[in-house]
């Protein structure tokens, strides 16, 4: 006897979680197509030699090898492994299938990645990313940038967990500060930003002290200058402009990066994005070091604790290593798997009821082709209808329904039928109420639409 | 540079065809839903002890193995895989939470798979498989057998690719037959089974040939039993009964073989399953050795050459290799992604429409807020809209539109904003009208519901 188990840092879910996440993925997937985005699915193997071609960073040391039986076998080393993100395949896919592909080039993709990580609470090894891109040939508008916020305002409108903050800044703005408080070395820069990204979690003074400290060594006038800059963020449209007008005119970088930001963020509020939704925010750099331009963080008002829940940015050329076409985007990225299990952890999210909204009980065994009717003509209502074919008995039936989440029994037994009727019991409120048997699809529709509603009333 | 490529063997698709795949999809899912089955998904990774412990068939040969990094570099055997189906896996998840689960446990599973095979035509190495199981603890009552073909009837008849019949049979009965006629043992039965289901492939005279030649070295008289037997359809229902009526009264295996095969049959004609649908074909065995009742194929009435869309069948223990629990259940799978293939190749399925239904020109960057403001109410009247955000020539955004196979193309320029309307031209029809600005999302709505009316005119 082998013990059923799986690998650490899988989410694995029961019935009832399933179907909230998959709810939550139909949200998401609903939002990216509204706003244009086209389906893309990639294999979930890729050749090593195409996924490994980077800086070799953290997540590459984190990667699953594959090999077939054969290929082991014939003592090969590994040419295959998981994708460990949507982006280095989204590269490959545009560089391969570059002369079939419309420009701007707007896919999203919703699928699992893989990352070989020692497993810790809260990290996953197998999990959702939920991406869109928007690609472009040669030049892409900086317009683009402003697209996305739109949709992630849209997608967690409708996922309905709460107050977010959509947080920007832009990466040639930090740049062209930091040049001007004499910072000009990129390695130094990515160093100093590093530090910064770990402003939330290690706190300002922290920050301060390493950029005093050894490795930095910075005059405490210009450590001030920086805690100063990235402290900055925005209460409003207005404020958010003002501050960009503040800045100093130092250089070309920087008035390149505030030119960019404030026509981005003009743009989202053309695009109806509300002005609470979103805010610049100067500490936010993106760990990632191919993001040029826009950068993008994504908070619930409620749960700073979780971070951030909807990252990306504009990144200058896509797929260098793949083609010589030069190919700018935008995008952002969603960690569903991870942000599921964060909100339910949180309390956001609760399991919701079953997908089946219709049990159809079994009686007596001989009348049969009557509940198998009544089924179908559920079924092709629309309505997601189980049947029970064992007899067993009828409180057992009711308690199976209970606990498997579904909302509506149908009880059609002799005494139903001698008066041309079927009982209804709504298990949601344990109420019971009779239908004319040919009203049963009808009143079962106008119910079920009815519950519908009601779940839209916030909770909270 | 570093060639952009796949490994042969995958599925991947541009867009519009993938749009095409997901409609699919979404037909196959719909219908598992309405007919009451619960989502479940699980890791594409699981552990090589809980994967291989089968028989060690032809499809465990063939498997993924899977290594992180860190596991690599310790020198490690690999403990993990890629999942080859979804029944081990379904095994697995079912003896794992037992005890959280309701039963009879009705689940459906869409995800991909995994086989390290030689590539070739038509094979593939990852693929999607949509499949469906009912589950009982202890015991599950036949009629659950008649319960997946209501599903696969609906499914292939939602997808519309033609008329299909889905074929019965019985493995217990076939043990009965052959008992009969004198082949009793297990080993030798399995044998036979394998040949009989090379019939469709090697034709009758070829099969006959083999069972009468040197490896199994039947007397012809019980060869041409075996021939007649196996040689029986039915063209309908009635036949279906008749046939079973003149099976000869030869053993108790086959009696009860016989007694399940029509109970399934009439319950199949009670869940309203039109009886040109489905047939029994004594010639159907299965491949897979731990089926033991119910038995299905699917085929497609105009195209044989495709071979079974949809099968599956009764088996007597799910999970004996995890759990001391007897789980006996019944169900089918679908090979979506070689289903897809199949059709296209067939020219059954054609790459559809873009999933984005209108496109929003840009003629005056200075309107910009104007026509955001159109998308904005397009998208959230639920129509999927894309925006053009760079004032390239109207012409080359036309030529965009149809390329990417977007229908609607609503412009709005200066001439159109004195008139107070929006010009809409239908890239299908060529047809251009104009409407009242406030009246866009109304018209737009109509054209693309009258749209969806006229795509469900049958073409064939």
């Amino acid at each position: 006897m082998i013990k059923p188990r799986t690998m650490p840092g899988v989410l694995e879910l029961l019935p009832l979680d399933q179907i909230a996440f998959q709810r939550m993925q139909d949200v998401i997937r609903s939002a990216f197509e509204r706003f244009g985005f086209l389906p893309v699915e990639t294999p979930a193997i890729e050749f090593t030699d195409l996924l490994l071609t980077k800086s070799g960073g953290e997540t590459e040391r984190q990667v699953y090898f594959v090999q077939s039986t054969g290929a082991r076998e014939q003592g090969q080393e590994p040419d295959l492994a998981l994708r460990f993100d949507l982006t280095v395949p989204l590269a490959r896919y545009v560089a391969e299938h570059e002369h079939e592909l419309s420009f701007p080039f707007r896919r999203y993709q919703m699928q699992r990645v893989y990352r070989g990580e020692r497993a810790q609470r809260g990290r996953f090894r197998e999990f959702y990313q939920c991406d869109i891109d928007v690609v472009g040939k040669d030049s892409l508008p900086v317009r683009y940038d402003a697209e996305l916020p739109a949709v992630i305002n849209a997608v967690f409108e409708e996922l309905r967990i709460g107050e977010f903050t959509i947080q920007l800044n832009n990466r040639r703005l930090l740049r062209g500060f930091f040049e001007s408080v004499g910072v000009s070395d990129a390695a130094q820069q990515a160093a100093v930003l590093r530090e910064i990204d770990k402003l939330d979690k290690r706190g300002a003074d922290a920050v301060a002290t390493t950029l005093r400290g050894e490795s930095f060594q910075f005059a405490s006038e210009v450590v001030e200058r920086i805690m100063r800059f990235v402290a900055v963020r925005s209460g409003s449209h207005g404020e958010a402009l003002a501050q960009l007008d503040t800045l100093p005119d130092s250089n070309e970088t920087l008035r390149a990066g505030r030119d960019e930001l404030r026509e981005v963020l003009n743009m989202i509020q053309a695009f109806g994005v509300p002005e609470h939704r979103y805010a610049i925010n100067f500490s936010i750099a993106r760990g990632l070091d191919y993001y040029t331009g826009t950068v993008f963080e994504t908070t619930l008002d409620a749960h700073p604790e979780i971070g951030s829940i909807c990252s990306g940015g504009r990144y200058d050329d896509l797929a260098s290593q793949y083609t010589r076409s030069k190919l700018p985007g935008v995008g952002i990225s969603i960690g569903a798997s991870r942000l599921f299990w964060q909100l339910r952890e949180a309390g956001l999210i609760k399991s919701s009821g079953s997908s089946v909204q219709a049990l159809v009980t079994l009686l007596d065994e001989g009348d049969l082709p009557h509940y198998l009717a009544l089924a179908s003509e559920l079924r092709a209502a629309g309505i997601a209808t189980e049947i029970q074919l064992e007899a067993i008995k009828l409180a057992r039936q009711f308690k199976y329904a209970d606990r498997a989440g579904i909302r509506f029994v149908l009880v059609y037994g002799g005494d139903e039928q001698a008066r041309g009727v079927v009982t209804i019991k709504d298990l949601s409120t344990g109420d019971s109420f009779a239908v004319d048997r040919a009203d049963v699809t009808r009143a079962l529709r106008v119910e079920i639409a009815q519950g519908e509603t009601m779940a839209e009333v916030p909770t909270a």
